[in-house]
């Protein structure tokens, strides 16, 4: 720490419980949270960041790094590992190239959604972005954890185009093409030559991003959007066995969200504006929510993005293959010149981040995320099981299900009180109960929550376990003294793997 | 390869150089072949390859996996390492699962894109397929390389969704969800829990990949295609500026090749035909041949694939955009039910493969694949160089830009009579030097022969060869006695590393 101090200077190096509780995990429902880290390093730059490695790899201290550490119902900023010290990146972010030729940002990772948004609108650049619900994070933070947009380029880690990064012991690799010293394609080729490497470093401890090229959208001329609502608990099947025939055959291009009420509601008022019983919300007050609000039990969004001509073409499709599961879509009509708020553009916004407060008090969420086939009558099955046990322990349903290209993510938000003992409790029962359920059914999860990275790789039970063995292979020999991230994604370095 | 014959049966273990010539490098320049494998073996399933690769651990064999062995261009079936015995892979040839509702097929090494192509025929199964120029090889193996089709599938490495791999100890790990042994989206998602290892078995050697999942496009109710042609040598820059804008705002889905008349030419006839000179083809007879023949010095093919009222629109709005840069192209129209041959689909050829008899005697042919930015002027002077460089050993150009989402690839083939030494000897000078004048303007290759792998990651520079240290790091971990193809991408194991 002292030799940390040294390098990044005293007032960067975080050692009081009252700077370090920044870097606790916010939504913990555990009473007494295994995730405390010991200290938090903020590096000025790539040397200063090469110090701290390589200093923390001489001493075996284990570290975490973090982008900006809004990883929020997922851990938010802290580690696996109790008293891992945080290497928080925030203070490296520049952005380094917006190239609107080639569609592409060269970014740091302590760049931002709304910092990279500012930077597109004040340059006048022709670019737009795709955003998660909760845009305070950073964009690449997001991308290497798989995160998801609702807008065409909304699989972030599917953009992502060449990086640089450190190994644990301090030596910087770029890959694809940057593998060239001099390369004119690192962000516009992702074929490199030999084996692809930027996979590898998503959901990883294998080593720290330090840029990354993410690939941005060439903004269109124009934009349709329309809102789908369907009115019962059982159109769940019918909205997915519609809407992913669209997404199949190219008429939409983003991924094709269908979430519950619940959700919606979230965003606009506490729980209690409905309700201020105990337990599940009635059925009847969750009508006369939906009747007030204007919602369906499910709502689904579409916008297609493109030439007037071409969407309109497109838009008349939809609705002829919509029309005998589905009431017909209504499209508002968005130009270039029109206001940037009904474009359908990516723009950041912190809005989702309102559904912690459904339940009242300091209140949380986590997320669990398993993958389905993209299938309307499996999508529903696996709604009816989760949405049981969510009632089981007290706790209103509130999920979304993303068709992708095959296959669906369905995000479950878990909406809890951290005030409320017994909901917290409720919580913990929840979890592995849905990571189990899934697993029975061959579905796994996309991404989890610190707590229970160790569980979703013990559901990876092909032959014994292998990738898990293929993964703590590659990580003794890139990290020998085990010091990034130990226990990420349930990938130990050798001398903490009894921990697994 | 006693033990060998024991597993396998002395029958389909190859030691007589008879046999062992079909897996020579039939396009070898070289005098001395530096590639003769020394044996080949060909298991039935994977267990037989499994003892064929736990033998070759225990006796530190180098083996030479290939699927089909037509990785023509680039070595076919040869190994980089004299003496490594080929494990000859194309009795593993069963589609285990062709999947409609979910486009994928589930296939192992040897099934080739006609065997592919017959079974959705036979099965009358919905889905198209993207297909390389010459189709003789097999789909997998073409993925693992990158390799490329015309159709909107046509970047094969991308379609791969979930492995099952080999790895030097004869370990099988499956990669994705397939990492669950009950995984319903093995082949859905690409998205696992976890680093993602799918592009680390791409031009690898790193394991030998036994199934793949492999993404199919769903057929479209109509196509619509053109043929864009350009007479003049130097509109290579008015083709890539005019046609770079459609592919980035999503009109057109395929890559956009942009193939100069050589090409076309040697699909037809030799180069006698025209021309029984020596040395380069003189520009008057060139002409002589594109009138004949009603080819410009670049063509470029589009095909639109959709809803016919959408790709209507999509036509129509092509035209408007390159009517300042380019003659109205002229789209002929196919729909469901029309013959197919016309349809824009992948139907499996081996016409391309003509082009090897350009210049008479038992002819071959070496790809040389750069990638460049999307930019028409340095796609120019990168084919001037080129150009030249072919001229000064007589060789006539030939050259394929293929326009990318950001980038081009551009595939320049050397063409050759094997018989003629002064010719082979013309074309070994060439290929260093197009590496190196590439390198010299921060073009790296897509994809290499055999001869040039260690040339390639020569170039590979960034930080002191940073990332062929992490590859090798790799390696020595995953194939510590070094018997899965040594050298292949130039990755070598460190029993043989001395070689690079």
């Amino acid at each position: 720490m002292t030799r940390c101090e040294s390098v990044v200077g005293r007032d960067r190096v975080f050692r009081e419980p009252a700077d370090v509780v920044g870097y606790h995990d916010a939504f913990s429902v555990l009473s007494d949270d295994p995730h405390i880290p010991s200290a938090a390093v903020a590096p000025a730059d790539i040397d200063e960041l090469q110090a701290v490695v390589i200093a923390a790899n001489e001493h075996k201290i284990p570290l975490w790094p973090i982008s900006k550490g809004q990883n929020l119902g997922y851990g938010g900023a802290a580690p696996v590992l109790k008293g891992a010290v945080i290497i928080d990146l925030s203070r490296l972010n520049r952005i380094l190239e917006v190239n609107e030729k080639y569609a592409y940002c060269e970014i740091e990772p302590g760049v931002g959604f709304f910092e990279l948004h500012r930077y597109l609108e004040d340059n006048d650049i022709d670019l737009w972005m795709s955003v998660p619900g909760y845009a305070m994070g950073s964009v690449m933070g997001n991308a290497l954890e798989r995160g998801a947009g609702a807008q065409p380029y909304g699989d972030h880690a599917a953009q992502i185009c060449g990086m640089e990064v450190m190994l644990a012991n301090g030596e910087i690799v770029r890959t694809g093409t940057g593998a060239m010293s001099n390369s004119t394609t690192w962000h516009t080729e992702k074929f490199g030559f030999g084996p692809s490497w930027d996979g590898m470093f998503c959901q990883s401890n294998f080593g720290i991003v330090t840029k990354v090229g993410l690939w941005l959208m060439p903004a269109p001329e124009a934009t349709m959007s329309a809102v789908l609502s369907f009115s019962e608990e059982k159109d769940l099947a019918t909205a997915i066995d519609s809407l992913y025939p669209l997404k199949r055959q190219g008429l939409i291009e983003h991924n094709i969200a269908v979430l519950s009420y619940v959700g919606l509601a979230s965003y606009t008022a506490p729980r209690s504006r409905w309700y201020r019983g105990e337990g599940v919300m009635p059925e009847e007050i969750g009508a006369k929510l939906r009747a007030e609000l204007g919602l369906g039990w499910w709502t689904s969004f579409l916008t297609l993005y493109g030439y007037a001509d071409v969407i309109e073409a497109q838009a008349k499709k939809i609705t002829e293959l919509l029309q005998d599961s589905i009431a017909p879509p209504t499209f508002n009509r968005w130009k270039k010149g029109d206001p940037m708020e009904f474009s359908g553009a990516g723009i950041p916004s912190a809005r989702d981040i309102q559904m912690i407060n459904w339940r009242g008090g300091r209140g949380g969420h986590l997320g669990f995320s398993p993958l389905l086939p993209a299938d309307g009558r499996l999508a529903y099955e696996q709604y009816q099981r989760a949405r049981d046990s969510f009632h089981e322990v007290g706790l209103d349903y509130y999920g979304a299900f993303a068709i992708r290209d095959r296959s669906i993510i369905n995000i479950n938000e878990i909406l809890y009180n951290r005030d409320d003992r017994a909901m917290c409790e409720g919580v913990q029962q929840l979890f592995p109960r849905l990571i189990k359920e899934a697993a029975a059914h061959g579905y796994s999860e996309y991404r989890t929550h610190i707590d229970y990275m160790d569980a979703v790789v013990d559901t990876l039970d092909h032959n014994q376990h292998a990738m898990a063995r293929l993964n703590h292979a590659v990580k003794d020999t890139l990290d020998p003294q085990g010091i990034l991230a130990p226990g990420k994604q349930g990938i130990w370095p050798a001398r903490y793997r009894h921990k697994s």
